[in-house]
């Protein structure tokens, strides 16, 4: 009985989107109409288990005091013709389906879910960009919430620490 | 610059769900009318990071070959009164928001949002039941999809391995 599972090689599906898997650590800038501007260390994992998704995982911090912020975790699915749909689960109480385009190394998303629990606030749309060139990932967030119209909300910058193949 | 993300203590509103808190290794038996039955093992973590939820990540994989089967990831969200949120995010292309209870050390969740990508099958309710004895983790999830009526489809029993505090 395999008492842990095994590491198939990566699936053929999951190709499209292999120039993100590692784990990518950096800095990023947040602003947002309700509230002050705010700058955050990232660490951000990608990896797979050999079948057509990529696994995600994202945390920041505080620059200042190290005090966790934000996390969210999900799966990204390339889908034939460029096609990426992106499942996501938001401790904030959000739930998010995004789909879009991988063209290249840039991946672009709209959010066609999102949904909250019931004490949650309310958040209607995201936009994800995320480019990668070699070692670096940029990606911007732009969010539609609480009433406010859909306006840029976070921008980073992280470098590959680690690569998984 | 901190380089890692404190690790600040539980915080008082997570409380409720402490008993959670862990590494848990076992197996599982799933079931459904349009599947053969199927035997698994499991690992599941709860962890926290100073905040009012748990964050959640689970993988299992098959008895006879170690080929990973399912996994999902997502936050449980203690709320005043005994009730509990959770967010998940399934690779199948699904995410899930479930409410429901925590009575003691038993956690009862039904699904109030079930929604699926463009490309992922129809899953339309999911019921969750977890009791924990000191460490042990037992669950049962019941399961309403593709056309069918709502069913028993995994039962599982897991043994805390690590404790996280």
């Amino acid at each position: 009985m395999p008492d842990a599972p095994s590491v198939p090689p990566l699936h053929p599906d999951a190709a499209e989107l292999a120039f993100l898997l590692g784990t990518w650590i950096g800095q990023g800038h947040g602003d947002y109409s309700t509230v002050s501007p705010f700058d955050y260390r990232e660490e951000t994992s990608f990896w797979h288990v050999g079948k057509p998704f990529l696994a995600y995982g994202q945390r920041t911090w505080a620059l200042d005091d190290g005090r966790p912020l934000h996390s969210e975790a999900g799966f990204w699915r390339p889908k034939p013709g460029g096609v990426v749909e992106l499942v996501v689960a938001h401790p904030t109480g959000h739930v998010e389906i995004a789909e879009g385009t991988v063209v290249g190394s840039v991946v672009s998303l709209a959010s066609r879910v999102l949904e909250a629990t019931t004490t949650a606030m309310s958040v209607t749309t995201l936009h994800r960009r995320l480019v990668v060139e070699r070692d670096v990932l940029r990606y911007t967030l732009a969010m539609e919430a609480v009433g406010q119209p859909l306006q840029e909300h976070l921008v980073a910058e992280l470098r590959r620490s680690t690569s998984a193949g």
